[in-house]
């Protein structure tokens, strides 16, 4: 989609939140979170999302996610000490890969900070290839409760 | 102070405490916070506490904390997708260098996970030497805030 | 460029190198360097070469580069302890914007396992604004020495 | 040991050496390396050394390190982009104990930068306790042979 587009995104464009306090090493040295650190914000809302609604256990989940794109489009800085709502909806849904989208507000502002994807290819624990039948009935259900239909996007 | 005394720290032994959200890449390999994550953390409850009870601005302040020394015992394992309580006390404050003292909780447990300490020594900006007067008054009355004098050690 | 395109990139499609160690703590814990590294790894290629070729001085340079987007393809995992050698373009070279591209290769290993794009858009440092007369002639003529023809893409 | 006599230490003190390249990430605001990013580098060269010299294979052996306790002391910044000399030698080896000490070094300066301890103790994978007849003989005689004599500490 085009940055300007993502860049009207508000929260309830998003289906699942969770708030995450910046760490000082966040920073950079021009004062702001570097562009790398979203993406270890969007790995822990997704993951938090997969562990507490999808059934994953990550040490022993038989079937694993493996990022196999990512992107960001950055609007303005954030920095510690800020706190910052991620705000999570699913985009497509296939049958053993899920496209993420990730919304990064600042606590207490409307305009979105950042907004990203990325895609994950669920892959057997042992053979590391997708299964036959596609990814698990329960990843698939958690999933689809936070897809947001084309007619919305 | 011995291993064993500090592994009875509880979270009223502290005078500032922030809450902290794990991140996925907390995580290592063996699925516990990885140790050197801990002093991140340790970094941004002291800064955090010092910017907003000491008057610090990072890009700005006259005089700019250096961490000389840094230790931490670790008693338990937490981990993504944990939510942890960082505790606060200041254990000795000198002239120029303050010696704070953490304790990391997991939240809804008591046993107290891994405790530290590190130390600061304030030097002016552009020198990089502590000034002759010693730390700011705006940073000396902030920390003296937070003090734990010795005979509740 | 499609995903099937840049997994055909060699070390030979780009115009400068430099090695990398990885760390113990780039590994998640499913043993793989975590999907964010990477952009941790771009970032340090870009600003090597951007200090080393293009006289770039992060304290004090007039202009400092803000990323307004970045995204990465995966195509093969690799973790500590390898060496990997990140290898470096640029794909477009505007007024104030650069679009590098970042090969990630693992150190006795022919193919590619990770392709990346960042956008770094330079500002004025007191304004946070491109200047009119766009980045610094230093800044250009280093850069231009790692474009990339589009024949040649 | 006291922070003077460590002041002191020399590459030719310790018995394992290993490169590593610092990154954009590891500065934080005042354009020095954090203080936090010195354990990560602890921990990739003992994990290194294990990996190479000890016959440890993190995802499979049956035994692993855990960290109990770990210590900084810093004398001098180092910083992005130089590449740092990490020396490491083995303090004190007990029956499933080992407490390892590193040297950071700046590539082309002979004064050390920082030094660190830190404990592993090894613990079966399953029981996460130490095994009765303490860590293996692989991991034993592979550290044993960078202990450095009580007498030449």
């Amino acid at each position: 989609m085009a940055h300007a587009e993502l860049k009207k995104r508000k929260r309830s464009d998003y289906k699942f939140y969770l708030e995450y306090r910046t760490r000082w090493s966040d920073n950079d040295m021009y004062d702001h979170m570097n562009n790398s650190i979203y993406y270890f914000l969007f790995d822990s809302v997704v993951n938090t999302y997969l562990i507490t609604h999808c059934s994953l256990d990550p040490p022993t989940s038989s079937q694993i996610g493996l990022v196999v794109h990512s992107h960001c489009d950055y609007f303005a800085p954030v920095g510690f000490p800020a706190v910052v709502d991620l705000a999570l909806r699913v985009n497509k849904l296939g049958k053993s890969s899920v496209t993420y989208e990730i919304g990064v507000f600042k606590r207490g502002e409307e305009e979105v900070k950042a907004v990203g994807e990325f895609v994950h290819v669920f892959v057997d624990r042992e053979t590391m290839k997708p299964k036959a039948e596609g990814m698990g009935e329960l990843l698939k259900g958690g999933l689809g409760k936070v897809v947001v239909e084309k007619a919305n996007i």
